[in-house]
């Protein structure tokens, strides 16, 4: 069965900033606030604006006592020494440093650290996706738990989405992006996945997120399909769930930013399939596109409220969202770079191509994919401090809030998973 | 370089109905709206509601007088004898009639013909898009003239926009669909196209309508490439013409257009890699996003208005658009049903895979995919019909109209374009 569609009807003017439809918040004592005086102990101050730093802080203001949580009663944990780091702190760090110790950031990367997520919500998470995974969409045999739970998407949806109202607010993340691994492994890489015939096989899945509308002859064929293999029965369920919360125009947001990915996917896939090394400006268009950005952009729909569709759209906004997608997704490159080297073939990643298309030793390539990373981190910084003094709205302001504590609390996933990730031996 | 964008700025509130930036219409002779007493001569009174038939003739009421153009002065041509079957009308008109003359519409196939396109109008359309494709995009060489002048491509779009307040905006929509030919040409089909390696090929083309955020170093390179090849000079200059006159919120609609249509090219490219002949819901699945879609979803931008982004995303707004989709989807396949048939290689169509998949005779096949455009066609329509009574708001009027519009004016391409076109011998 399709995800069921309400009846044909004008909808209501537009959504108001907070658009409240699951359980309200139940007090909780976790929050991601930073208190405003400590921010400057947390971002680093020479490159963030002062209208980031507001933005990041949170609105304040009449009518924005809303978009707040309870406030941080702990300050922030003390940064590990290479928190406020930029591109020169690299070189410093590379030149001067030892080896990382498991589960340090990777030496020279710009990143923000989180407070640590809450551990009981991290548990309820992790226990209700397993559900979820095991009872409703039986999504993987049993021999994969230990890889299921050495995921740890509990802890890196609950760190994401801090200010997600409920638990419930943040499983629609989790079972997407719960989902979205499961196509990917199964359907392209680690479990069975091939590029071979990918396109047919990930169109098929779409329409799990964007569904079919066709005679009354074939439409039943196309509704049992759904529940014919892992990856559709995860979209379609986690698709039906995510669409009961989010409004019309958040869910379309949502099917385009999944077409976007699987395009990705497939662009890959075809230099899989001829062994081709693209150019790194070829790498890095791909690479917008085989995204973590169906991840962040639905922030809103998480926290509760809606960044309306004119602000979405709007090039600055779209900018904004293509930049943090991109430094976050490069994150993932440098994380992964060890355990992709160790996999059967060769797998792209920046510092890959780099070498190869412009001849450089394993290590300075991989430098310089983390220089790459602080530009774009940079770069998301001063454009989205920018769209904010432009645009001082609570929902664009939560939003592009929502946005930057996602790529921070990503970074903080990919830091912390040891049970995945290791670092080269490059310092 | 990329199409440019404006400066980070609020949008002002949600545009009016009519939002006039290109030239203002000057006054034209030609027209669409049909008038009311004629309209039942030209819709099949059987199968249109009276509310859709109300949606066709345009709306009516205060404050709608500026969504009217001058009124058509002839009458529509007279129906041609197979205008108003319907899927029963089919049998009869395989049973009883001979063959159909060159020109000739589908016997039995459910259709609306429309009035002839303005010639000054088309003769205007035809010289501009010729001097755009050959002095601003270097889009074909002198020896493929004689297709380009085949496609018609000025009496298209002036038969599938006859709202469009100027010629300006007609460009709009023909630059896009000759792009969108060129890279289907070039990339997929007939001219060098190939499945090989079409993943990277599209995905390189999509940056030049959803264009690459990256580091200054890189950003160039990717800027450079959007002039290396035709088919992407095409999809730059036609989204830079576009995105001039489309609100963010409409450009975002394209892209996820744009964005599905390669989606549906790369899983026809799987199967055909693997010479893999799909059954007949998923072959219609692949064609809901291997697709016309992204051409009738243009028409407000063409028209001059939006119609606003949380009323397309409505999901009764996304089903009557994929089944209008659809339906004009089938009517390529069954006019090019000779075409395909005489290229090279196995092209799957409807009719063929229901032939293959379904152990169907070519004839027998090739007249339920006849049924299978006709189902969807009623569907369309009593969907649109539903959608209309319920929202009767001046743009979704417009735009479902505009959507109705276009998918008669493609189907009278179709019929018309014996060039390119011819009939099997099946009656």
């Amino acid at each position: 069965m399709p995800a069921p569609e309400p009846s044909p009807a004008c909808p209501a003017p537009p959504a108001s900033p907070t658009r409240p439809s699951l359980p309200a918040a139940a007090p909780h004592s976790w929050a991601f606030d930073v208190p405003a005086a400590e921010a400057p102990e947390v971002r680093e101050a020479g490159t963030v604006s002062t209208a980031l730093e507001r933005v990041l802080r949170g609105p304040s203001g009449l009518g924005t006592a809303s978009l707040y949580l309870t406030r941080c009663a702990e300050p922030p944990a003390p940064p590990p020494a290479s928190e406020t780091s930029g591109a020169p702190a690299a070189t410093e760090a590379s030149e001067s440093s030892g080896a990382p110790a498991k589960g340090d950031p990777i030496p020279g990367l710009y990143h923000h650290p989180v407070p640590e997520p809450d551990a009981e919500r991290v548990a309820e998470v992790s226990r209700r996706i397993k559900a979820w995974a095991l009872d409703e969409v039986s999504l993987y045999p049993h021999e994969w738990e230990d890889q299921f739970d050495g995921f740890s998407v509990g802890r890196y949806m609950v760190a994401c989405h801090p200010d997600a109202p409920t638990v419930d607010h943040v499983m629609l993340a989790t079972r997407l992006m719960v989902a979205e691994n499961a196509v990917d492994d199964c359907y392209c890489e680690d479990h069975g996945g091939s590029p071979v015939g990918l396109g047919g096989r990930l169109l098929l899945a779409h329409t799990a997120l964007d569904p079919l509308h066709t005679t009354q002859e074939y439409q039943p064929q196309w509704e049992e399909s759904l529940h014919s293999d892992a990856p559709r029965r995860a979209y379609r369920s986690a698709m039906e769930y995510f669409t009961r919360e989010a409004s019309p125009s958040q869910t379309d947001r949502y099917r385009h930013d999944m077409a976007r990915l699987h395009l990705g996917y497939l662009a890959e896939a075809a230099w899989a399939q001829e062994d081709h090394v693209p150019e790194v400006w070829e790498y890095l268009a791909m690479r917008q596109f085989n995204n973590f950005r169906p991840c962040p952009t639905i922030t809103d729909t998480v926290g509760g409220y809606e960044l309306p569709a004119d602000l979405h759209a709007q090039p600055a906004m779209q900018r904004v969202i293509a930049l943090a997608g991109n430094a976050t997704t490069i994150v993932n490159d440098l994380y992964s770079y060890t355990k992709e080297l160790a996999s059967p073939g060769r797998h792209l990643n920046l510092p890959v191509v780099i070498a190869e298309r412009e001849n450089a030793s394993e290590r300075d390539a991989y430098l310089k994919a983390v220089e790459v990373h602080n530009d774009l981190m940079h770069t998301f910084e001063a454009e989205a401090a920018a769209l904010a003094a432009a645009c001082p709205l609570p929902s664009v302001q939560r939003f592009l809030r929502g946005v930057a504590t996602w790529v921070d609390g990503n970074h903080y996933w990919h830091q912390t998973n040891t049970y995945r990730y290791s670092l080269p031996d490059f310092w």
